[in-house]
């Protein structure tokens, strides 16, 4: 049995503002221990990737970020598929991709582990047990989804009604009967109490060939495309794994539909595993909250803050600034360099109210954080003025910028740490740290660090238009010059 | 009748952390309309300033600040005197000293007219006529006090009883009966309703003959050693007026007491002057957000804020951060560069709990704001990082740093804004903005503005060691080499 676990690394996460932003989606948010939901859920699946492979599909603005986290979690798998989308388009064509290229790589029988990339699993054995129960029945040619034994009644959640008697000579699955959608309080506690339901952890397993059958019953208009996108993708290898850039054409015309509306409410093939497994789905700074035991007034502090006559808060300070709090209660803060949140416990859901707002009036604080990664490494915006903008500049080990141009701005480089090559016009020069360079407008430049550790450089520009679409790029490892 | 104002410009103003701080204390804070309440202050000084001089008791660490707001403020003022404190100690002092200098100045008979820096007064015309009532009493030689009709039992002021017959042939100043302490609640209701209390703004008028001769009676370990200050002061003068640097081992002697308890509550020749002028101490943030007319949810915002379901809260961002709100009640929200303030409304007062609390353990956020002033304009730390610090200098036109050196850093310079001469060890070279020079460690250098416009200038430092205090100053146009 080959279990490939397909990661969906999807969803901008709006509740977890400020922290998730569409161009580093929840994911990515590391919680106190340093790892990312993301590297959590990819080392929980390497514990099960039996064929040593996990496919990720994900897009090209977090590919980079996405790689780097996978890297630095350490995990014993030995090849790492890419599926990179052009446009988003809902799971049921995120799962249709991934089918086509697990059957490509592995045969039409390989069997897909299907893992949402935010969710937290405390107790690893059961999971992997309730894997196991899965693969077995979905080698039979069963989808077989995972039910949360619930132990409250969560309006947040979709519910599974489930048979109680299990399939014939399978006693840990169990034929679904229903879906029910997220219900209103009442409903809620009505289905926690009759024992029949469980909660949707929006996991699947199911061999490729299954899952591209079913599609092709029930949802043509999303696999059609989706294969569509995947033979005309352009592809690369290397002896780590692969990356599927899929065609946006062919992609773009798949119906925009969740998995659960495709496929599994009009199929007769769907089973569950119901399981106990310490499972939570990171859906608000409360759930994220709850992650740690409060002090003993209830606040659940990290970084740096000064309490008066504070209880039940959770303060998040990110940035090194201090937060000085007098006599609140209950409320969420959470602070970052370029955004504040503060929401009382009761209305974490909504705060995503405030992303559609800023979203609206395309404010960069629901798009960007002041840190921006890129393939190379990150920028952070130190301080923009009239004619001018700082910015601290981290290259990774080995990593280059692209050969570039400006029309309108210059720059003068320090290096404060690590080394740099530079090309300068017709010059090419290395620099130390605490030593400097200038580029004037019009010179063709480029920044590498040759090195073993990071070289961090200050930028000071210079210019009448500071725009960072005032770049003209020659040559790029990373394949951002178009063609 | 040469009326002198005497503006006391002291009080961390611990409860409006964090803008306020020891180094950027209350007076300084600026309002809506961009005017600080000590400029303020001052313009309404200048106006019943009749001998065209105003007087400021401040200290050496805030009189350029001080001397900038009031220079900016284009009072019609002619003299500006500025005595400087060594040393905190009290309003008695204060006042004594300067009853000496206008002594000195204009003679014992001139009347002075006490002002703290930090109240606001909406009537300026009701301001006027009051001080034209004390100042005739004091020229009789009475202590007279300015006495606020009361509008609601207020808990944070003192009250002064006053006789209900005025003096004889001067019928707007009363004797006053008793002087009460910040009462209860049921008291402070009690003194509102019998219509025989004021409230004591803390303003006095008198002649610096009369003050003098009261302090020597009721506070001999005052006057002594504030004459002995006053006396031995290190003195400057110009066209414009004059600086009185008193003594610090004189005026540390004087006892640490205030002018209501040395004085006032003693002498039987107090009177008040009972007036309605739309007076206001700014003694919290409350204070502050019942400046401006609330919008339809009761909310007061500077600054950039979204609001999803917010009523009643004050939020001021002076740093161009966004701060998102959801489901908030009741809440004061005071963001700055370094620091942030959450406190609920009830319990503005006890913003100076979190002060304390910064200051044991010696946090820089009860002291300096990110931006520092300095004689020659500011700089604003950036970035602090492992072996480099950046900053961004800002000096005024034809301003200049002191010449000096640094024993552990370098420095690189990159001019934005305006122009600069430099003085880089034995060359002196002249920078535009996008020209940049390095100064290496060892180097004695200086940074000049020759223009008429403000300079910026962005430094980044690298070295081991980056502290203020690897400084080695040779020549300082402020008198900061010590002789």
């Amino acid at each position: 049995m080959n279990i490939i676990p397909v990661i969906i690394c999807g969803g901008a996460g709006t509740r977890l503002w400020p922290v998730s932003r569409e161009a580093f989606p929840k994911p990515l948010l590391k919680l106190a221990d340093g790892q990312s939901l993301l590297q959590k859920t990819f080392l929980r699946a390497s514990h099960v990737a039996n064929a040593g492979e996990v496919v990720i599909v994900t897009n090209r603005e977090t590919y980079f970020l996405t790689k780097d986290e996978c890297v630095e979690a350490k995990s014993g798998v030995s090849k790492l598929g890419f599926i990179l989308e052009p446009s988003a388009r809902n799971t049921a064509a995120a799962i249709g991709v991934a089918a086509e290229v697990v059957r490509e790589q592995h045969g039409a029988d390989a069997i897909m582990l299907v893992m949402p990339a935010d969710q937290l699993v405390e107790d690893e054995a059961a999971f992997g047990a309730a894997v196991r129960h899965a693969a077995r029945a979905a080698q039979e040619g069963r989808i077989v989804t995972f039910g949360i034994r619930p132990t409250k009644p969560e309006t947040g959640y979709g519910y599974i009604e489930f048979d109680s008697a299990p399939l014939p000579g399978a006693q840990a699955v169990h034929k679904v009967v229903r879906f029910v959608e997220k219900p209103q309080l009442g409903v809620a506690e009505e289905l926690v109490a009759d024992g029949r339901h469980l909660w949707n952890a929006g996991m699947f397993c199911f061999t490729a060939e299954t899952m591209l059958a079913e599609l092709g019953k029930h949802a043509p208009t999303v696999l059609e495309p989706t294969i569509a996108a995947v033979n005309e993708a352009k592809r690369s290898t290397s002896k780590d794994g692969y990356t599927v850039e899929l065609d946006g054409a062919q992609f773009g015309r798949a119906e925009d539909i969740s998995i659960d509306y495709a496929v599994m409410e009009r199929s007769d093939n769907v089973n569950v595993v119901p399981c106990e497994m310490g499972w939570s789905d990171i859906g608000s700074w409360l759930a994220i909250s709850e992650l740690t035991a409060p002090d003993a007034r209830g606040n659940r502090i990290y970084g740096g803050a000064e309490l008066y006559e504070v209880d039940n808060c959770f303060i998040r300070s990110e940035n090194g600034r201090m937060i000085g709090a007098v006599g609140v209660q209950d409320l969420i803060v959470v602070d970052t360099a370029d955004a504040l949140l503060i929401a009382t416990r009761d209305r974490a859901q909504d705060v995503k109210q405030i992303v559609a707002k800023l979203k609206k009036v395309n404010h960069d604080a629901y798009k960007l954080h002041r840190t921006v990664h890129r393939p190379w490494g990150t920028y952070t915006v130190l301080e923009e003025g009239d004619r001018f903008k700082m910015k601290r500049i981290v290259v990774k080990p080995n990593a280059q910028l692209s050969l570039q141009m400006h029309h309108h701005r210059s720059e003068h480089w320090i290096v404060v740490s690590g080394c740099a090559d530079i090309v300068n016009g017709e010059q090419v020069i290395s620099l130390q740290p605490n030593e400097s360079t200038y580029i004037p407008a019009g010179h063709e430049h480029r920044l590498i660090n040759p090195g073993v550790m990071d070289l961090v450089l200050i930028e000071v520009q210079c210019g009448e238009y500071l725009g960072e679409d005032d770049i003209v790029r020659f040559e790029d490892v990373y394949g951002r010059v178009p063609a």
